[in-house]
């Protein structure tokens, strides 16, 4: 059976440290209580991925917590993770849910109803929604209403996480919305304590969304 | 059973011509009789990738030719290619061989005997070794002899092909070095007539290396 808690879902960004001081910061997220890590990985080789994917592996395992690779499913499978993220331009759901089988966790990025309904229908067990602010890790993303992160939320009946330059202090915008949790990337791991950032955003989805 | 003649094995680059041209182009490499097809995409994203892939599958499967997708083990899944070739950045082939199973074509590329011993060990079906001529499609690659082309194919029991700026002016250099067969990029990829190049190189290699 998948375990599947996108509550405080971290998306890490290595781009910015040296190897150590990325999986020291992973490792104080975990301890902060994230409760889902993906790893993404735009420039490196596969086989640096990969290596880096088996080092992050160990840290989520140790703290009983999925890890997600995104884009590259060959990685996923080759670290033995728990699961891995599509975006519109990575594999197909479909093509990921049929190599990978059923009880591997598939992600995929919606930003319409329609891609949602898509996503879903090939076999997504979660959506991330965004961008619902403007990012700095992905510059060139398309922002996402809130109206539309509701829509998607009432068509599919998988958890919808928000996503993009969410921190403490502007989730109070998804008041209401039936989101299942959010996705940090610098609020984490930009953070001068990552466990302590990890820690008051939980509190703070805790007090102002009610989850 | 594995289908592999790796004897005049035709690497594409599609980054100088549209889709139709690259398309038209492999077509006509098919036609002039290579034996085996890597589609090697550095730039485009996994779903370009993932098209792309397919497209080319339709080509070569008419042709009854194997299709190797270049590094991408996940691409090579979801278009249900015959193969994929990996290179000392990309994933082990000891991985590869373990998710994609017995029955899959896995290449490798050595440039040492001991890489090549190596991957070998970890289940690679073929080998190539280079580059033995400077080329412009991997401008920083480093030079492989005669010599240690020789030694590898000495090593290991497994089809060895050179690869490198060869073509039909050059590959005399090869002559008595035990290879089973050329890799060739821009000497099909760029001639005017990718098919009667193709045909050129299969009789120069008959006429001057005997295979």
């Amino acid at each position: 059976m998948k375990k599947l808690d996108t509550r405080l879902y971290f998306i890490t960004d290595s781009t910015m440290y040296s190897e150590d001081e990325f999986l020291r910061r992973v490792g104080a997220a975990l301890k902060g209580g994230v409760t889902l890590v993906q790893l993404r990985e735009k420039e490196r080789t596969s086989r640096e991925y990969l290596a880096l994917a088996e080092k992050v592996h160990a840290l989520t395992s140790a703290a009983g917590v999925p890890l997600i690779i995104d884009d590259r499913l060959d990685i996923a499978m080759a670290a033995d993770a728990e699961g891995v993220h599509l975006g519109q331009s990575d594999l197909p759901v479909s093509a990921a849910r049929r190599i990978w089988g059923k009880d591997k966790i598939i992600g995929a990025t919606a930003k319409t109803v329609e891609q949602a309904k898509e996503a879903y229908s090939q076999g997504a067990d979660y959506l991330g929604v965004g961008a619902i602010f403007p990012t700095t890790t992905k510059v060139k993303t398309i922002l996402t209403s809130t109206d539309t992160l509701r829509d998607i939320c009432k068509s599919v009946p998988i958890p919808v996480n928000a996503i993009g330059g969410l921190n403490s202090g502007n989730i109070d915008i998804l008041a209401g919305i039936p989101i299942a949790g959010i996705c940090a990337v610098s609020a984490i791991m930009k953070a001068d304590d990552p466990c302590a950032a990890a820690e008051g955003l939980s509190a703070a989805m805790r007090e102002k969304l009610n989850i």
